[in-house]
């Protein structure tokens, strides 16, 4: 089946671990790959999740439309 | 497979409407029983909805944790 790519953009904070454990495992997997990716670690991909739309994490984007799940912390404060 | 409830509190609005189609169609209904709930039709459930911890629509009860998916209106907005 073809499956739709779906990035989780977040920085550790207790809100994103909450929504990536309740809500990015709730997806459904036989339809959409999901890559998970730790913007304070993975700061190279901070343009990436900025260009997609992102101004806060956590963010889901798929398929080209981000969706922000509830406020863990700013796109800027995650840069420094 | 025993399912978990998620309901997804809405107000017709089309940040709503993009939320339901790309994000709540994306949950696993073999693991999600997913209720879809219309505020401003369903007027007698916003005092639910708040309760759950709604503060704006859209937004996702899953089991007893409220997620707010981008922002589309207030609940006092809703309640108008």
């Amino acid at each position: 089946m073809k499956t739709t790519k779906a990035v989780f953009y977040h920085a550790g904070c207790p809100v994103c671990v909450s929504a990536e454990q309740r809500f990015v495992n709730a997806l459904d997997r036989s339809r959409y790959e999901v890559e998970v990716v730790h913007l304070g670690e993975q700061r190279a991909r901070i343009e990436e999740a900025e260009r997609a739309g992102v101004k806060s994490v956590p963010a889901l984007v798929i398929d080209g439309s981000t969706y922000h799940i509830n406020f863990g912390a700013s796109l800027d404060a995650v840069r420094g």
